[in-house]
């Protein structure tokens, strides 16, 4: 392995505090070595939010690829649960310890090390645009949204976008996400008039109207699945009445459901067919409905094509795996990235993120930053 | 009004503070009375309970009319928020006040003062049986059921009995209860196999089943009424889960039931009901559901005709009011006597039984005893 050592640079990531949303350093570990490399460096903060913007090439390039990261990580929780210092990226047999070393900073660490040994060693026809936030693991609202919205004020683009995060279930190289089901939760507050439990006629139990309306969305087939999403699915994950007396029957009940939702739905359609559902409840049991949804994250994709070949053929070059397309799992930044661009996601093994004694192999820190150096070359070639 | 206050002996019942289990002296305040107008009184003490069975006339005679009531009463609650003495019996405006004015220490006095009169001024051909508990407001095990056992022991016997309780909801002499609908609650537990909500097909989601199970139950109708009887009701009371996640499934959901049956059931009969309902719902979602059975109470019916008819002509010729013959409210010591004989329930407007500054009007204390007077002289001639 020549040029520059991606583990040593995540080792100096580990070591600043970075938790969401402190940068404690790290951009400036980064901005260091990008602005060393001939990078334009563009510090993005906002909302108390440290944002990295960064350009190799002219912007005005028509060829131009980006990758996205961030630096930020979660807290350690109780350090006295870890066996090894929590920001002290200690390696004990080839194995390097510390929060961030999976997610993301040996990512980062592995994108911006291929970046800068390729423009060194073969200057493109084209610019690299690397687009780092501190804030992805806290509310993301002054994150890659905020460089975005740089981007867009000042002219900068990418055609298409790598983000870095770890995306592989069991092995290295397994999985590529090329979106994301969209995610929301309703909560409905079914309201009747209380009474005695032995004359029912002069209540309006709220209950029997929550359970056919619970029934009816649970039964319900949202669809069969499109060309790369499973089926949207509903769960019913709460229902309650606090009701401790048996000869009372009781005023309210409340209950919840959590959607994950494909490309067939949006969360505005979701919500229309929530509120008529309920409406057709009310209307039918005399009781009143009151629905609150809250949309986590509309679905996304980036249809398979020229950048999820690019990215899967770089990976089963350099780990002889085939990656499965997938748009499984939780949100990422992806969610923002593709209003302005496509974007796949490719990154390690996420195993060990967000837990105690986080670790990442020295060797898959090598392997990612070839990778990410193999689909530089691949796409400018 | 002649012969023994009914007013008097009420306002010596209500000082005695008799909150059940404590007697004091209540029963021994009836016992002297009633050993003077020459009944043959037995204490039928048991499990701590002081319970007086009482008769006139020998214990062979073939007409034997009772009556059935009880000297308990219910905790007065915070005794700051009574206006008056809860064990005082002060009359103001011709209204006394205290616990057990209505509930049933008035009843009591009135049936005891009418039969005392009776036997002196017309004794009859028969013999009048008084069972008297201190243990109706509490568990009744050892009350009516006690003073019932003892009877059966002895050789003693009543032909017809007429319960004291405050039965009219409105005005004087409005209501003759002549049986009570069964109540029963039944307790639903639904588990399944806890997981994430993103990925329902890993988990087993209880609340879809515990959904359709309410949904059945409170759609289904159970009658449609019998001769005596309202149609039978099913209330969902509660039903709760507890999960404050959105994103997880939870494994288990409880639920509940309330039912008040008429005479076309059991409570065998829907226990086995409710139990065919939650196998079949845990066969269609392969979940356990496990059903908890409370049965508070059989129904119980005395067919109207000729204790009804005695009960309600005597009511109508003291007050001007025909009293209506219903099945409706809670429970009470008719349904221990039911198994004896038959049996009905008249007495006072129940309006402020188990409330604080609980009353009566003077004048409704002797009414009732001129009622219970007529019935046991129409009852003897």
């Amino acid at each position: 392995m020549s040029g520059l050592d991606p583990a040593d640079l995540t080792a100096k990531l580990v070591r600043c505090a970075s938790v969401t949303p402190a940068n404690d350093g790290a951009l400036e570990v980064l901005e260091e070595v990008l602005t060393a490399a001939g990078f334009d460096c563009t510090r993005v903060d906002r909302g108390g939010i440290c944002n990295l913007f960064a350009r190799w090439g002219s912007k005005g390039n028509t060829k131009s690829f980006g990758f996205n990261g961030h630096t930020d990580v979660v807290p350690i929780g109780d350090e006295a649960d870890w066996s090894m210092p929590p920001f002290g990226a200690e390696v004990k047999d080839g194995v390097m310890y510390g929060r961030g070393t999976t997610d993301m900073k040996s990512g980062v660490a592995a994108f911006v090390a291929a970046a800068v040994d390729f423009v060194k060693d073969t200057p493109p026809d084209g610019s690299i645009v690397l687009a780092i936030t501190g804030d992805e693991e806290g509310d993301a609202l002054d994150g890659t949204t905020a460089l975005l919205d740089y981007m867009a004020e000042a002219g900068e683009r990418m055609d298409v976008c790598l983000v870095g995060e770890p995306t592989c279930p069991e092995q290295m190289g397994d999985m590529i996400k090329i979106g994301r089901r969209g995610s929301m939760n309703a909560h409905f507050k079914v309201t009747g008039t209380q009474g005695h439990a032995a004359y029912p006629h002069r209540a309006n139990n709220p209950l029997p109207a929550m359970m056919r309306l619970m029934d009816g969305l649970a039964s319900h087939e949202l669809d069969q699945g499109s060309d790369h999403f499973d089926p949207s699915t509903l769960a019913v994950v709460t229902v309650d009445t606090g009701n401790k007396a048996t000869n009372v029957i009781p005023a309210q009940c409340r209950g919840a459901v959590n959607i994950r939702f494909n490309d067939h739905h949006s969360g505005a359609s979701l919500s229309e067919w929530l509120r008529g559902e309920a409406d057709k409840i009310a209307e039918a049991f005399g009781v009143q409905v009151d629905v609150d949804i809250k949309i986590s994250g509309e679905s996304f994709i980036t249809p398979p094509g020229a950048l999820s070949d690019l990215v899967s053929s770089a990976v089963e070059a350099e780990t002889g795996v085939k990656p499965e397309l997938s748009t499984t799992g939780g949100t990422s930044d992806a969610r923002f990235v593709k209003a302005h661009c496509p974007v796949v996601e490719f990154g390690l093994v996420g195993q060990s993120m967000h837990q105690v004694d986080e670790h990442v192999r020295v060797e898959h820190i090598h392997q990612l930053k070839s990778i990410y150096a193999r689909v530089l070359r691949d796409y400018f070639t």
